[in-house]
């Protein structure tokens, strides 16, 4: 598996070695004909300063392998041949598996969406169903713009819970249980007939924040998703980050209360347990004829109802406590929160940047900026998008 | 302030540039020589695909700055001009500040110790003392290594708090209080006469780890150093972690008890207020003639008194809790255990072993190691030397 490789991660041949140093040479002469366009190939020795030879050579077989081509040209008033990039139109698609929803954005690589679709899933999908609908989304989406199916150069996938980057398999304390054990890899490449590289949703929904959002000059930033579960992302040094195994972020499993409610993790007192939409709607839903949704909640928080106000500081002051932690150990230069809380803005913030300078180190605490998410339920496709384009550009 | 870039950060100029490439053709050039050893131009031109045009001009600022030199010998048979490299003995000088003493090491830059001193400094010590004291201890030194003030390339500097990246001083929340405010990077320049790079102890700890001791494969390391402070070194991607701030492990201010003791940062209820030696010693002096010191707590816990090993006990359970939450969100490859209790082995990592397995996401707790520093009270002292040595290396 190579989906989990940062970014900044050296893929290169070992150094020394001929492959390695044939590498670099192309290298040098893809950027050289990115940054100055077609040029004779005498020309293109002397502004690298590789021999005739070497230029030749490489020129050759990057026209046999499509990625350049020549065509006749004069330098100096002598025939020559012009060396050109091929560049195809590199379209990739993310797709985001939610509890209750697939989400899928064809994107081209200067980050243009091409289409977007979204559908519900029932609570408690298999992995079989979902699947069928995302490959049905993404066939619809292609001929209603027209993209061959050959040009997408492979599928970013998001998913509500950990993957073991060793198996490629959804792990147990996932959102959703009923995937627990799939090959989502396996099985997605099968089904879309294309690369597919798959990563879980909150480290996709802050790949989202440097490549499509207002943090792109952001090199330590956390992603918290706060919804039924709660999970973060991280881009640590400029990349994203994960770890030995591939399962970070797992902030919701914080313990909180040492003798708190049972987690469905095997733990107690997660932060899960005291600030997950889940338990906002089970302390809120009490009297009520039917259970409240997400959506009543920030209804009633944004009318000023004092219950669910409560409600939500108490659950804001916790998630602030266990970011603290985090912010101690990690010095993120910002914090952005996503999930389907977002739209409560500020009544949300509040008491998460109050638990956090409350529980930092000073130092810390006035260092940490905390916000929203400006790319609201779309940050995870997003994400998916840049991941496949990292991992299927050529150079 | 350079000390704290990351070793993997691209220092290079800007690509594409013409100095990049030429850096880029130089550095192929010292790595072919240093893999082949000395060349002939043409041989070199021929094994790294450069042009001899750009050999030669390479070669000759080489030899103009003192990196290279030349001299006559054949090449298939005609006279050449065999290029080698200069190599410098490239010593460094690695110092390592504690509350109570100060240690100093000499060593080159394969990692041979050429000179090492230790000596007491009186608690609560003032940093001109200390600088003193340790200029004092790096003339000795040279003194008896024969080594020349000009050989050495510059100074790492262990301090035991945090140090603020964008202004080089100390800042407060240090186990040092009477050096909050000094900016110890420009004092030690003036005092040792040569280029110093400053970081905490934990983070050389971290970096000892990875560059002196067993774990040099792994890229993801927690260093955790609990002594009268508590805190961590991250080595994160393969590279040292120094997050927005340069303030990062202070994981001695997770909060464990919401409503614990007060801890010097300002906050209640830190891991420090539970699990210090500080606290260990102020438990277990109650009722004694003099208060303990941290050897005496060692003697009784390994001579199995109850009252040392639940105190321990107890200590390592909350250090434990606090490792998970961390585990759970960086996912370390392992975590190893420094600071004076080293001695204690097993007495203490089992009960931090506990509290993480306890407190992790399960997933987690079964792929974490966790085990003793087997560099001692050196750690420190060789990370500095290593940080040295990461920000004086020529290529």
């Amino acid at each position: 598996m190579t989906d989990h490789l940062p970014l900044t991660s050296p893929q290169d041949p070992k150094p020394g070695s001929q492959s390695a140093l044939r590498h670099r040479n192309e290298q040098l002469i893809v950027a050289t004909l990115r940054e100055l366009g077609p040029l004779p190939q005498a020309e293109l020795a002397r502004t690298t300063g590789l021999s005739t030879a070497t230029v030749s050579n490489i020129v050759k077989s990057m026209c046999a392998e499509g990625l350049a081509h020549t065509s006749p040209t004069t330098s100096s008033g002598r025939r020559a041949l012009a060396v050109s990039l091929l560049e195809s139109p590199h379209v990739v698609v993310g797709i985001d598996f939610g509890r209750s929803h697939v989400r899928i954005v064809l994107a081209s690589a200067d980050h243009q969406v091409r289409a977007e679709k979204s559908a519900p899933l029932p609570v408690g999908h298999l992995a079989t169903e979902s699947i069928a609908t995302a490959a049905t989304m993404l066939a619809d989406a292609l001929a209603e713009s027209g993209i061959s199916r050959s040009d997408v150069m492979g599928a970013g996938i998001g998913v509500p819970g950990p993957i073991d980057h060793r198996t490629g398999t959804v792990i147990r304390g996932a959102i959703l249980p009923e995937w627990v054990g799939v090959n989502i890899v396996a099985r997605l490449e099968e089904a879309l007939g294309m690369p597919v590289f798959a990563d879980n949703d909150a480290n996709l929904g802050a790949l989202a924040q440097v490549t499509w959002g207002e943090h792109s000059a952001v090199r330590d930033l956390v992603f918290l998703k706060i919804g039924s579960g709660i999970g973060a992302g991280l881009i640590l040094n400029g990349a994203p980050y994960y770890g030995h195994t591939g399962i970070t972020g797992e902030i919701g499993h914080a313990t909180i209360f040492d003798q708190g409610l049972v987690c469905r993790c095997g733990n107690r007192g997660c932060l899960e347990t005291v600030a997950s939409t889940a338990l906002m709607i089970e302390l809120l839903s009490r009297g009520e004829p039917r259970p409240l949704t997400v959506q009543d909640i920030i209804a009633r928080a944004t009318s000023g109802d004092a219950a669910a106000l409560r409600v939500i500081d108490d659950a804001g002051m916790a998630v602030g406590r266990a970011v603290a932690n985090v912010a101690n150990m990690i010095n993120p230069e910002i914090i952005v929160v996503g999930g389907p809380l977002a739209a409560l803005g500020h009544i949300l913030l509040d008491p998460i940047r109050r638990g956090l300078t409350r529980h930092a180190v000073p130092a810390i605490g006035e260092a940490t900026t905390v916000v929203m998410s400006s790319l609201g339920d779309r940050a995870e496709v997003l994400g998916a998008v840049s991941l496949a384009l990292n991992h299927t550009r050529k150079h």
